[in-house]
């Protein structure tokens, strides 16, 4: 049976996340399952990279699905663009090896988390961004950054009821662009994401800002491998799932000058 | 009276323009007027540099308006920004001459129209952005932008019923950046414009960015000076009022970093 890869967009803000929930509440996957059984009348389960919260948006999640059919990848992400809502669509797809699992072959993730920090709220930006009005010292978040990329238990950053069984990852990379006062990019990029993880990190790295919090203490922070030592979780709409990359030749996701 | 300049930011998806319309219509004058009645305990009128369309943002629109009040402008912003609906917020607040007047006094306005030009649509540009899915010519667009900058009868450029009474307007700048299958902004720049000229300047852009016109036939299309010589009148969405300049220090609308 043929198996696709797909690269997906979606704005997050109307559904409950990625991942089909009991009580029928609207998700991605659903969504996405609904509209191939619609084109290839198939009921099949798909399986995406990145099991992404509610309201959390995506310019490359990728995904796997095995499909009993002649299409072409080019007709199939016509063919699901034309019955898939407003908010989410197929960039690309291709056929992929027969035992690609979309979630299991992904082996590093880049989100972007963007903080529109300016005094008055933003109605441009209020779906994708956090709005932030205090000052910022950026200088003092980007030191916390350096200390919490690279290998590390991040028992601290995560959910108090994750269900990971190990909570060693590798944050590859932790970057802040931009300037205090205006737009402030974050970059996160690591193997793999413990649940909420990246929203911890930014809801940390916040409360360095407004200095709330020791820059250096961040080695304490991940020491105590407990939740409340680290900061409060940062809104979902700030947050976009970019790219994903594996061992299968994995779609780009974010385009040319779509960075960051 | 005191007179405010007030730079304000909306969304304009969900708004019927900028302007009071007969019918009750959600504008985003009406908006603010209700706001300012709120906050001042004042029904006046407010005056904005530029007559926005139905589904027109804008981050740099300035608006005029007299209170009897003794609230300082940032007291004032403060106070509107608690009380405005999620798409609608004062950016900056100012004290402004006793005459001044946002849309007499208005010298020159910058637009930004966004297109997304790629195969696919794009869930998340889908408020601000056209979607533009055909492969698109982009230096002939540019080669046709320079012939259609400059002092001109753009009567072809105006909706039929415009209302103007000369149609003698300066385009100082037309400028396209970025790039054929990915994001495109086209920047107008002029000392006025008439009802519906950025769009259909863009729309006529998009014709012989297809093929469809010949990027030479500019000149002919202005000399027509009737509305069916130049092209289709592009979406709504696509175009942002970024900026007003005018006699008076006017507010910088967009900041740093967001432009184009």
């Amino acid at each position: 049976m043929p198996v696709f890869r797909l690269t997906l967009e979606y704005d997050g803000t109307d559904f409950a996340g990625w991942q089909v929930q009991p009580g029928g509440r609207r998700t991605v996957q659903g969504v996405l399952e609904t509209a191939v059984a619609r084109v290839a009348g198939q009921r099949v389960r798909v399986r995406g990279a990145s099991r992404t919260d509610a309201g959390v948006h995506a310019l490359g999640q990728v995904v796997s699905v095995g499909l009993d059919t002649g299409l072409s990848p080019e007709r199939l992400a016509g063919a699901l663009n034309a019955v898939l809502p407003a908010d989410v669509a197929v960039r690309e797809a291709a056929r992929a090896p027969d035992d690609f699992d979309a979630r299991r072959h992904a082996r590093s993730k880049l989100y972007r988390y963007r903080i529109w920090n300016h005094p008055a709220r933003s109605p441009l930006r209020r779906r994708q961004w956090l709005c932030f009005p205090r000052p910022l010292d950026l200088p003092a978040m980007r030191r916390a950054a350096v200390q919490l990329s690279g290998d590390h238990d991040f028992r601290s950053f995560t959910a108090a009821k994750s269900g990971a069984r190990s909570f060693e990852r590798r944050l590859r990379r932790l970057d802040l662009t931009g300037e205090a006062g205006g737009e402030i990019r974050v970059l996160a990029e690591g193997d793999a994401f413990l649940r909420h993880m990246v929203r911890i990190l930014v809801g940390t790295l916040l409360e360095v800002g407004t200095g709330r919090r020791d820059p250096d203490s961040m080695p304490a922070v991940l020491a105590a491998r407990h939740r409340p030592a680290a900061g409060r979780t940062a809104s979902p709409a700030g947050l976009c799932l970019m790219r994903v990359s594996g061992d299968f030749p994995f779609g780009n996701g974010a385009l040319r000058g779509e960075l960051p």
